[in-house]
């Protein structure tokens, strides 16, 4: 079997330029990859990454936790970590919980016992406990677990007084806002405080609306809006928690023949790509989602490197009007 | 260190039984795991996955290889291959080359040199003389790069025999076609081909239109979108390779205003979750997308077990009709 020297002769280049490539360490020019490439092809060199995993004791594997990786935000922010991750060296090892605790539980004891490098959480079940007894690198989005372990989140808060202001200049006066079970002890309930607090310094009324505890069923969005339809058609203003649920409203107002903007304003969260195919295009609050996951890949590459981190990251967000409001 | 011994009599079970919780082997009951999984918590007990790994010289990591996962067709794809190898004991190593071949070869390499037990091929790009010289098990989604490999897709050629025949039924006469580009080597063609089919049977006069090589891009299929109706404003029927380019089809007919069913028609591809959230809600060919997932699983899996596998696995496609025909 050919050894790195083997390779470096081939080459032509250094047996340090060969392991540099090999472990992906330092400034690595396209074409001395390319040299490297060819000679291990045309040698038939396969470095064997599990043994040296164990030779090294890193995997350069993030495990990342989330709900739904088909729901939109999940799947823009899963495409964020990954690029940015794999511009770092690192892969991800997608896991799923589908709001299944048992199924997460697996997962993180598989992640424990499996020398990912670190893992990233996003995930919406209620128990969190398993997660602070974790030896490796942990960063939870949008989710504060402890007073230890970093989180990143955008200012869910802000979102919430921005949709408040907007549906409040726009002369809405029955105010309805639409979100994700507060049982989840989530920070986007951070959201509803933001918008109640902006509400109730004002002369409208605030309609509360939840969805089911085990969410992301765009059927129950669907329910839920022609539930508020029918028993508030007083409703002039609408602040929806993510997009999908917005383009629920927005499809119920079509079916009952409600004007959007005319009758009734709407505004999602989010600003996934959704948002701007739906009919009419959707006034949002915008998540800045590629910072959201470059942020949690630094902040596991920085406790890998036993560097310190901040444990709070908070991100702008910003209103995105569109034809709803 | 704890031993599995020490586990089992903490757990008061078998060794042949923490050997098979340890090694997802076998029927095992929650009772057994959770009674298991407390004993390994109280002796903190860390079995190493990666030197089990070298033992038994697999990883039970299955790489998939995607153009994008937050693509609506992907991210279902991504979720239904997820949730049915975590059913089979294989965590899910997620690949997304955003359509570009470096970034794409340097995560083949990773993938070969790591030992994952398997990779699922649904990349978009167009060399594929990479994949031919693997030696791990490969499975290809709706894509035929050799006579070896076994590839898994939905009916290409009878989706677009549908979608001819529905608009050919519903009066219309100037029908276009909006697909990828087929300079990529895709199954999907056959859409194309079996529409063509169908329409040249008839008297309807057919257009055809294609996205950029380095597609889904959605500015792009807005602006394809507005040049059909500026440069064929006689066209009636469209039939849209994926959901999402019918989209901005539907999206440019508002803005145009052109009545959809009324004066347009328009099916598209995929039956993904935006379809029924899109207003009109869009007609569209489903594919079976839990089922191709968990087909390529399967066909991993055969052939991790040196079973012999069929080469082709065309699956069937129905037509939902819903309001944009």
């Amino acid at each position: 079997m050919a050894t790195i020297k083997d390779i470096a002769i081939k080459a032509g280049v250094s047996v340090t330029s060969v392991s540099r490539v090999l472990n992906r360490r330092g400034y690595l020019s396209e074409e001395l990859i390319n040299k490297v490439h060819q000679a291990m092809e045309e040698l038939h060199y396969q470095p064997n990454e599990v043994a040296r995993s164990l030779q090294k004791k890193e995997s350069r594997i993030i495990g990342l936790i989330l709900p739904d990786v088909s729901h939109p935000f999940f799947g823009e922010l899963t495409r964020a970590i990954e690029s940015y991750a794999f511009s770092r060296n690192y892969k991800l090892l997608l896991c799923n919980s589908q709001l299944d605790p048992l199924k997460e539980k697996d997962y993180l004891s598989m992640l424990k016992a499996s020398q990912v490098d670190g893992i990233i959480m996003g995930s919406h079940t209620i128990d969190t406990e398993e997660y602070l007894h974790i030896a490796q690198p942990l960063v939870t989005i949008d989710r504060r677990i402890s007073s230890r372990i970093p989180y990143v989140s955008s200012d869910n808060f802000e979102g919430g007084v921005l949709a408040a202001e907007k549906l409040i200049k726009k002369g809405c006066k029955q105010i309805a806002y639409i979100g994700g079970n507060v049982e989840l002890d989530l920070l986007a309930k951070k959201r509803y405080e933001g918008f109640k607090k902006e509400i109730d310094h004002s002369k409208c009324k605030l309609h509360f609306f939840q969805t089911n505890i085990n969410g992301f069923n765009y059927e129950e969005y669907e329910e839920l809006a022609a539930g508020i339809f029918r028993e508030c058609p007083e409703i002039d203003g609408i602040f929806a928690s993510s997009d999908i649920i917005a383009a629920a409203i927005l499809k119920e107002a079509r079916r009952l023949n409600r004007g959007v903007p005319q009758d009734v304003k709407v505004i999602g969260y989010d600003n996934v790509q959704l948002s701007r195919i739906i009919s009419p295009p959707l006034t949002t609050i915008g998540q800045p989602i590629k910072e959201i996951g470059e942020k949690a890949v630094d902040l596991i590459i920085s406790q890998i490197r036993k560097e310190r981190v901040t444990v709070e990251t908070v991100l702008p967000v910003q209103l995105i009007e569109r034809e709803t409001t």
